[in-house]
């Protein structure tokens, strides 16, 4: 600033191919400007870095602050408090909130007992193990969830992918037993995963699924499973137990002579009947019972008409006799051993972390509508408990299920109470209703399926995806294409490979922009996105946004003499006043490494022996505290680390005066 | 600034359980203040982004830039010179050139002859293959290369993973043909892979091998194969072909029966002499062909000394006979389909990143050096050419050598014309010198090549990653142990993934900085590093610094939360001007995704709720993009985005002042 004052310069400069403008003013005479020094953080010992930086990953929610400063006997009722969070509201539990946790139990009960009877035949289960899932697992996680709206149970995706993971290699017809056993050893390890992701505290590895990825995923299984319900809708006998959309849509088409029209017509009768009572209580919330009741609405009017018509209509299938009684104890059907126990725990860890995906989510965003805050490690502990707990009681992978949980919300439900009353609600079918049951078709189940995975393709979702971020698109049509041509775990395997190279990708190649003054301030921006923001003559100024990591080292090396060479051949066709500093505006450089540190000598070596000069501006405090321990900053010297781009442009240029 | 002027407030804030006490002094009145609009980047179509940005990974170093605006048959000349650099030095090239390059071409054939012997030996290969790949790959090399310094030929890490992975599938004294084939495959593919990532411009591939990585790897192959070379000097004749330390020390030790005490003096002897002239040209720089003539001398010296002795010494391995004659074709030993073409690929690719990786480095470092540029995917497609002829004329993987091309450019070499004198050189021996080498001991070049290789422990290296950079040194660590003990693709593949490990980590855990004013001035920094940085009364300035993707979003979003808590909390014991606004300093945030762009809204409707304003500041020119498109630039409003925060500080608190 202050250089070649009372001029005015007119040059091209090419940035990236296109050719603008510049006009550069001399800028008013800076205010006496002070010089700041930098300073590298307070000096710590490697382990208190290490505790820092530990406390950072796994307490980043310091989970003791509670009990800072409390006395003894507090802090052990804390802890209960912490560990069993029904402590914490039972205190306080009255009358008008069990009549509010009363009505919305017996509501999501209308739901859970069809939704549980037609998840586990997602999952070729046996229609009973869904209604035992819907018993043992809300009564725990009301013991241990801290979310008040979750309304626990099987659910959709968790079953479809485990019933295709399973049945690509055991079938359910043939081996009843084996398969029972690998689908309760297969929740154990996914309750397992769960529990030890949140005793660890490694929750943010469900972060890696990202929203984008989960969209893709779940349209693509939402449509291989309501494709898989043709099965029951068209009343075909024989089909496919595979996963891919090919296969599937030939099983539909080839027994075309295994198609009775009396399933037909019954089938998408109740079909249309779910979707318009979806329909309605989507366009107003306020009627969120009219799709929760349809289901068993659906179930009870099915049964009677199939009851009615059960000498006539033998084609219909239905779900036949259902044993009465409490869930069996199961621990003794678990295994540990044996050519199974691999897809046993693959299974499980694919089973676990979709339904933790989707049980932490839903609990955050009710949480979030009601002001109050979900502890996701500790979400994962009650749900991978609660799931230890269901394997050993007969029941398959649980979580928070979205369906449930918003009718919950809407019921008005105040506290885990509401799972206690849907518990009792299914004790009592399984101990006297289960008979009822014997002339349900097994058409209605297929229809309350594709009604519940439809409403999981969010179409306009994946249309803003495409509006704002073309790569978080890419991956979610890649997980789309890959759930529905390939596997649902290599989908999802390819989708977050695709995140994970996104995030590679934009590290090892950074943006590098020019910086200009905003003339009349110490404001220094990028030139492309200011139009104000003037070059300073002789200088240029790179903001590197990037950790400068082994990963991109070599490139920004190369960037940056690119961006001299180009500005030297720019100022020489201008006849304009040479290049003589590049100041490098470190501000975004978060961290470094040790390519990084040797690119920096290397850069100022290169730049040296061309009699230009490279100082650094702002470095972060751990970036300063590596450029001093490998004496990097040495070979730079005191004048060459300022504290702002401006204390530079204002220092160097006054130098450039003092000399003649 | 400016808020509660005339006042001095004392408190104590908890950062990270640290206490520490900041005195808050009001500031002097700032000078009238303009403030800045946030501007967004110039609108461009999708398609132009793509295109930036596609060019940005692929043509960062532009290319294309020599043929701008030039005559057409320029364009011609300069696009044959791209492609064969000799077009560009041979025109100019003269008598006192060719003296220098015939000095050092001698020299370094010298180190060719016997390294290429011994290398081959280390890959299991005849020690005659090692010969042709040091005539045809450089002479290749001369056309193709853009250094002027690499020496080509077989490199000793290359040859010792190609030996091990084929070693541990098939054996070369049971199927020696079978083996030529597979090197001669392996070799193909290496050539292919390293073409065609040049040709892909794919480069940044390899620096994803970070330095710390290959100093770990390169130590670990280092010990394996000294230790691999006490078959040879100790006279072992069963030896195993394993390549991890544990069967490789097991087999030294039972079979000491085999030790024969000629072989051991003979090898001791020499490799103390090799040894003591790496010592001196170590030492003095000046005197490097101590150490660059000292393989052949003792070569020469050991062969006469056996030939001598040959009666006496018959438990004295020697190299037998040797074919004369040139690279026999060997195209017709390729084969690309078969139950061993997964293990040639593999060998090829791994080997081939290797090789690329070290040739690539090398030429950088001498032409960073003399000062002049190597284009890396040039490079690569010259090395990876070079190969894929090697593979059709009996050579196996050669590339750039460290060794070689240091003796190289010690001995003044000053084109690729020193690589031709070598390869005539070699031409010489390949066909009249060959007999002489029949009674060269096998345990010379034993000797030879655990000096070659004790050079690649660098243990000064490791040191200063320990200092400088703990998480670089353990992915250092975790190779060389992998290496030592798994094996050396495996172990490669482990560093690799700690490596992005890293990158993933700093990216789902960044850090946030609280930032405080620099009193007089509008500069605003962590308050950790600066201790005159004074927090501003009523504010909370955070920086973010990371890129805000799905990986980090639900931890910013809790971390924010935390530290909004940390700091009411801290005001209410401190009966100090309670919080009113969040400032996110947004300078680090160099990307968003639509799961950042969620945290955000998340974030503002969450402080709302608790009556907390939040603003941010200085969004980069892709992030204001983002910001727009997606409408969360409308829920924060015109004045929820500020230039920077010292505009956002006056701005804000001035309107506070307009308030009653």
């Amino acid at each position: 600033m202050g250089v070649n004052s009372n001029r005015v310069e007119h040059f091209d400069s090419h940035n990236n191919g296109q050719t603008t403008t510049t006009i550069k003013i001399s800028m008013p005479p800076p205010p006496p400007l002070e010089i700041h020094r930098v300073e590298l953080p307070p000096e710590r010992t490697t382990l208190q870095k290490l505790r820092q930086r530990l406390s950072e990953i796994f307490f980043p929610d310091d989970p003791l602050h509670r009990f800072k400063n409390q006395p003894c006997f507090k802090k052990l009722l804390l802890a209960l408090q912490y560990f069993f969070p029904i402590f914490h509201w039972a205190p306080n539990y009255n009358i008008s909130l069990l009549r509010s946790d009363a009505i919305s139990g017996l509501t999501i009960a209308s739901l859970a007992i069809p939704q549980g009877i037609s998840y586990a035949k997602l999952a070729n289960l046996p229609p009973i193990v869904g209604l035992y899932s819907s018993f043992v697992p809300p009564l725990i996680y009301s013991l241990l969830g801290s979310s008040r709206h979750l309304g626990v149970g099987p659910v959709s995706i968790a079953s479809l992918v485990m019933g295709s993971m399973l049945s690509e290699q055991v079938s359910y017809t043939q081996h009843p037993i084996l398969y029972l056993k690998l689908a309760f050893t297969a929740t154990f390890f996914a309750g397992l995963f769960q529990a030890s992701l949140g005793i660890l505290r490694l929750g943010f590895v469900i972060d890696f699924l990202s929203k984008a990825t989960l969209l893709g995923f779940m349209a693509g299984a939402a449509i291989i499973v309501s494709l898989q319900q043709l099965k029951g809708l068209l009343g075909i006998v024989h089909f496919t137990n595979k996963m891919q959309i090919i296969p599937v849509l030939l099983s539909v088409f080839r027994q075309r002579h295994e198609w009775s029209w009396q399933t037909i017509v019954l089938g998408f009768g109740f079909l249309a009947f779910l979707l318009t009572t979806r329909h309605i209580s989507m366009r107003k919330p306020k009627l969120f019972w009219v799709s929760a009741a349809a289901p068993l609405t659906s179930v009870i009017l099915s049964t009677i008409l199939v009851f009615l018509l059960r000498d006539k209509a033998h084609q219909i299938a239905m779900i036949g006799n259902l044993p009465k009684g409490l869930n069996p104890p199961s621990s003794n059907m678990l295994f540990f051993n044996g050519a199974y126990l691999t897809l046993a725990i693959k299974t499980g860890i694919v089973t676990g972390i979709l339904s933790l995906t989707e049980g932490i989510a839903v609990g955050r965003t009710f949480a979030a509508l009601k002001n109050y805050q979900i502890d996701g490690n500790k979400e994962m502990m009650a749900i991978g408990l609660m799931n230890i707990a269901g394997s050993c009681s007969s029941c398959y992978v649980t979580t928070g299920s979205f369906s449930r949980s918003a009718v919950n919300y809407n019921a008005g439900a105040q506290t885990a109470v509401s799972n206690i009353i849907m518990a009792a609600a299914v004790l009592v079918t399984l101990l006297f209703l289960m008979p009822l049951f014997y002339y349900t078709p097994n058409v209605v189940l297929a229809a309350i399926i594709i009604t519940a995975v439809i409403g999981l393709i969010d179409y306009q979702g994946a249309l803003k995806l495409w509006k704002v971020d073309k790569l978080d698109f890419f991956a979610c049509v890649c997980s789309f294409f890959g759930v529905l041509f390939i596997s649902v775990p290599l989908g999802l395997g390819i989708a977050v490979a695709i995140s994970v190279f996104k995030i590679l990708l934009h590290v090892s190649r950074p943006n590098t922009l020019v910086l200009g003054n905003i003339p009349g301030t110490q404001i220094f921006h990028n030139v492309n996105q200011y139009k104000e923001a003037l070059r300073v003559p002789s200088f240029l100024i790179l903001a590197v946004e990037s950790p400068m990591y082994f990963a991109n080292s070599t490139y920004l090396q190369e960037r940056v003499l690119r961006w001299v060479r180009e500005e030297e051949e720019c100022t020489k066709a201008n006849n304009t006043s040479s290049l003589k500093c590049i100041i490098l505006d470190m501000t975004a450089v978060t961290a470094i490494d040790t390519s990084g540190l040797d690119t920096l000598c290397e850069l100022r070596k290169m730049l040296e022996k061309r009699s230009l000069q490279l100082v650094l501006a702002n470095p972060v405090g751990s970036v300063m505290e590596k450029l001093h321990t490998s004496t990097v900053l040495d070979s730079f010297g005191l004048k060459g680390v300022y504290l702002t781009v401006g204390e530079a442009v204002a220092d160097i240029s006054s130098s450039w005066k003092a000399e003649p």
